[in-house]
Formats: C-alpha cells, sequence, structure tokens
C-alpha cells in the first residue's frame, strides 16, 4: 500500500501538483492513498488563482512513501517558512521518494534532503538555484534527475513524465503503461517548440 | 479582452480542466480573465477527490468568450442536471469557442451545441456516445476536433494540447508556442504507449 502526499502553498503553480495528482490517483490500487497536505486547513490560493482545500495540515497529515512538493512562486517564501522545512524534515526520512516539480526543489534544498545532490527545475529558475545553493549540480535540458530516492522534475508539465515514471518504480512499468493509457497521454503539442 | 470560463462539477476529472486552466492562466494577457464556474458556491468535489472552490456560479458568471466543460463519471449525471444544461444553453450562443475535454462532450451533446457535429471524446467512451447520440460524428485517435467554433478534446491530458492550440487560434501561434515554452511543455513519456 502506497500513501502519496502533495504538499500545497499559496502561490504553487497549480499544473505542478495537478499532473502528478492525476497520475497517482489513476495508478493507485485497493489501499493506496493520495492525498493533499498544506500548513493550515483553509483554502490554499494557487499562484494563477485556484483555491484548494487541502485533505490534511503538517499536523494530522498521514505517514507518506512518496513526497511532491510542487514548485510556483510561492516556493521561495516556503524555503524559508519555518513550518514547511518542519515539515519536509519531519517526513522526508521515512519517504521511499521524495520528490518535487519546477521551483519546488528549492524547498527540498533548503529543508535538507536536495543539499549537495543532482537536480533539476524550470529552465527559467536554473541559474537562480546555482546561485542560492553553490554545491548542488543543477542539470538543464532534462525532464527529472534522479539521485538516489530524490527526484525532481522540470518545469510544470514536467512533472506528469516524473511521476509517471515514478508509478514505474513503485508498481510496475506495465502499470505505468495503463496509467498513461487511461489518462490518454499521448502528448501532441499542436505548434512546434520555440527553443 | 478573453474571459474564458471552465466548468467544475461534482466527479469532474482534475486533469481535464486543470490543464486547461494551466494553460490559459499562463497565456493570459492584462485585462484577460480565467475562472472557474459551478452550479453552486460550496466546494466541488472531484472525480478523484481534489475539493476545489469555484471562482463563480452559474447565477453570477461573467459572459464567457471561451467556454470550457471538463469530463469525467460525473459528466453522465450532468447531461441530465437542467441547471448545468441551462447555463450551457445560455452562455454558449455567444461564445467564440464552445470547447471540451473527454467526456465534456457528453454535456455538450445534451445541451445543444454538439448536436449533430464532428466530435470526440476519451477513448473509452467512443462507443457509449454514439449509442447515446447517433446522430453525432465521434472521430477515434484524434487529439481533438474542431467543427465550425466547437472544440471537442480527447481523454484527460488532451485538453492540454487542445487548449494551447486554441490559444493559437484566440491569441496568436507565437504566443502558444511561448505558453508551452513557459510551462515546459515538451513531453516526453517514460514509457512505451500501451496500444
Amino acid at each position: 500500500m502506497v500513501t502519496t502526499g502533495i504538499v500545497l502553498f499559496d502561490d504553487c503553480e497549480e499544473l505542478d501538483w495537478a499532473g502528478p495528482w492525476e497520475v497517482f490517483t489513476m495508478a493507485r490500487q485497493a489501499g493506496d492513498i493520495v492525498v493533499t497536505i498544506a500548513e493550515r486547513a483553509e483554502p490554499v490560493r494557487c499562484a494563477k488563482g485556484l483555491r484548494v482545500l487541502p485533505d490534511h495540515t503538517f499536523a494530522d497529515a498521514p505517514e507518506l512513501d512518496v513526497l511532491l512538493i510542487p514548485g510556483g512562486h510561492g516556493s521561495r517564501r516556503e524555503r524559508e517558512n519555518p513550518a514547511m522545512l518542519d515539515f519536509v524534515r519531519r517526513v522526508a526520512p521515512a519517504c521511499n521518494w521524495v520528490t518535487s516539480v519546477c521551483t519546488g526543489s528549492f524547498v527540498l534544498e533548503a529543508a535538507g534532503p536536495a543539499k549537495g545532490k543532482r537536480v533539476t527545475t524550470h529552465w527559467g529558475a536554473i541559474e537562480e538555484l546555482r546561485g542560492l545553493a553553490p554545491d548542488l549540480t543543477v542539470l538543464e535540458n532534462v525532464r527529472y534527475v534522479r539521485d538516489g530516492n530524490l527526484v525532481t522534475s522540470a518545469g510544470v508539465s514536467a512533472g506528469i513524465d516524473m511521476s509517471l515514471w515514478l508509478v514505474g518504480q513503485i508498481w510496475s512499468v506495465e502499470h505505468a503503461r495503463v496509467t498513461q493509457y487511461a489518462m490518454e497521454y499521448d502528448p501532441a503539442p499542436p505548434y512546434a517548440a520555440l527553443v
């Protein structure tokens, strides 16, 4: 049985966590749990204005197998929020996987699990992260980076790819392929990439 | 100025609307608005359990340029919900684009805008929709289908591709490419497709 905890905070980017939420809830089997967790029980106001009610607070979150920290411009505040740092420090050691999307890696660096590790983040935040934490190895032009049980993804939509990869590691590659099919993840960006 | 309304209802599938939400909020320019709209002001409980507070109710929704109806198993109930059908019938005629993701096309068929049109839906609901509405032309193995100002997408993640295509039509292809880049939408499914 696998419990996945997706942390929400004000100004977290919506797709950063909603993509992984869809993947993990689509993948879950009998007994598996996927929950949102925030510092307080009140609605979280995301970066683009979406308001979400968390399932748990830091105080009553269940034990987690997978921890996921999304990004968004709120991640800069959260990397200095003692309640967030305490929560990550308390739960991460018992997790099988500690993960982030986008600038969620900023929080994992500040809290400890990513210190000195190989990570990635949104392309627009690569230099900022290198400046904040020179001991990190911040990789570019990758969808996600694994370093031990730490997995950090690139920006926003990259969390979907990372989460599907994790489903393959946690359950099985075959189950990840079924999940991908169920969410009809056969992506076809309509226009040519900008760069 | 473009106002996009994303309709929520109990048991709507999370990524069906969260993908388009991310695309349209990332694309919006000064004066553009993206809002969630539900029948009632209370939290919507989505298909996988996420609870979201809508920005507007059917009664106080702003005038819309783009209407988007997500899918999820609640779409079967909503296609028989007079409040939903009345809302779609009231707002769709003034919209530049009437759109759906996944089984949201079931609702657009029942309400009128998709009647007799070329549409698509989630691969698992193709036969069900053909059975319910034999006058539709339900296309398979496509990410999205345009028929006039009606655009219907395939399942769940296909709403991202459809929304980016719409950004290209509404603003410009160049702006859609910038949006795609901002959300780092350079997808790389980690495992081979199941079918």
